[in-house]
């Protein structure tokens, strides 16, 4: 009897990735039929799940062996109290690749003052805009997880000085790595560019909020592509008035879309991404899925398996 | 006796370079005492030379043993008739660092299409402006000098394709390396993204004119950072005005600073950077005049000694 695959997505992605999941497994043998629709919830055996997709309540689906998600960010899983089976993440390289790329851009962008001289087509010839050398530019990478240990060591071989903070103490090679609440304060009292990479848990939502965005080098700039829980909007929006934060260039924010008449639109001193850093890259993202069920299948464990006590 | 070097630079640069030099001469036990005026041309055993500095006509420093140029660019040296001793460039890491800095800067702005986000601050959530990943875009270096090769490994590393060409044959480990005409003609048909840092030499100038820009893919950003004499800049303005290249980010013309008047400020599809990807940073620069002047003493050959058949 083949293997049940719910593949719980937007149906404006479904038919992409139920044709590179159907070959996938065709290519390794594994004998898998993969549904748009839950007729039969009690024979599903695994769910490929995205958050903006039409599955929110797991109860019906009682025998499923393991949620596998398509975006990295599982916080809607995490509190979703109709789970009681595996969750894993999603880890893929395009994911990692497109993050690393835009943390790169926005990072050069501010160290090397872009946006001035792009906007600055009026004939005077400012020479002094001349800018520093990277490596005498401090930036911070706030989470090494997977997306921000790759942007951080991406970082350092642009020839920045990295310092790289996470809850837990972790070491890169050639990276300043600090870890918990007075390393965290150290950080942001040094660096000129912040980058955000933390998940969404308890522990982080909101972390960047008044106490700590007042412990930031004035002018410092952020850039946050982690998640918007982890800033809390207004007392952002008063340290970039005040000029004590001299620039926030955001990717997520707490509702998405973003509201057409949310104040960060407006803001000369804030950039909004519409959320394009990073995403999940179906051919890729369709291996990790295609090597969980092999594992499930086979009682290997599951790669990216969440601790849903930590939240990551 | 003391060497007898002249420091031949703007006025502006002199007080710093002096001070540097001194201070690494004593600590190297080299015997060296730096003018900033040749009261007595004839007794100068060596001059450091900016091209922007007082000294031009070198016919009355008869017993001059190098010219050491403070600058990478050195087409001004080697059109100078009065100039009949030994030559050498530029080469020191900051201007490799600010270069390379720079250049992944500006491809990665295009790459990720930044000025439209920036430009795009009206509330309206454009999520289709995610971009492609660096793996499925090409980008060209013309150029593979000290400069060219350094910008290449970098965007190599950033996940680009990258293609380099030289005039001659070169091999660069992860890079696509082209040379001669044929080379130059598949490098631009093939690539999105064109990186100039081609040295300025009688076979170089005027390199990219109609006949050249007419062979480049349709929409290609070009980026030129190496000289302005390289580009038939009325043939860029027509290949601009009727679509054919996309767009030029510009950081050296041939005269600078850019006239008020000239049309690439005024050009929708042109980026005016104000000759600001790289310097010579005087710390670094300092260290290869006092190593040039060193092995000049005790005969050891020049760093960087300039073919003046080649040009560079």
């Amino acid at each position: 009897m083949p293997v049940q695959l719910l593949l719980a997505t937007h149906s404006d992605q479904f038919a992409e990735f139920h044709r590179i999941l159907t070959a996938k497994f065709t290519e390794i043998g594994v004998d898998v039929c993969v549904h748009r629709e839950a007729s039969d919830p009690e024979s599903i055996d695994y769910i490929a799940y995205a958050p903006d997709g039409p599955i929110q309540d797991f109860r019906q689906f009682t025998r499923v062996k393991a949620i596998l998600s398509l975006w990295a960010g599982i916080e809607n899983l995490i509190r979703n109290s109709t789970v009681n089976c595996p969750v894993t993440r999603m880890v893929e390289s395009g994911m990692k690749e497109g993050m690393t790329e835009w943390v790169s851009a926005q990072v050069l962008r501010h160290h090397l003052g872009l946006d001035t001289i792009v906007q600055s087509q009026d004939g005077v010839w400012r020479h002094e805009l001349m800018p520093p050398l990277a490596r005498n530019r401090t930036v911070a990478v706030l989470g090494l997880g997977e997306l921000g240990s790759a942007a951080a060591n991406t970082l350092k071989e642009l020839n920045f000085q990295v310092i790289g903070w996470s809850r837990t103490a972790k070491s890169i090679p050639g990276i300043d790595c600090r870890h918990g609440l007075s390393g965290l304060e150290s950080t942001v009292e040094e660096a000129e560019i912040i980058v955000v990479l933390l998940p969404h848990t308890a522990q982080t939502e909101n972390l960047l909020d008044n106490d700590l965005l007042g412990k930031f080098k004035r002018g410092a700039v952020i850039i946050n592509s982690g998640r918007g829980a982890l800033i809390d909007e207004d007392a952002l929006l008063t340290a970039l008035d005040s000029g004590h934060i001299g620039h926030a260039t955001l990717d997520v924010f707490k509702v998405e879309p973003l509201p057409a008449n949310h104040p960060f639109w407006f803001h000369k001193s804030v950039t909004v991404s519409p959320h394009i850093a990073a995403d999940t890259r179906a051919e890729t993202a369709a291996e990790v899925i295609v090597e969980n069920v092999r594992r499930g299948e086979c009682g290997e464990p599951f790669l990216y398996l969440v601790d849903r006590l930590l939240g990551y």
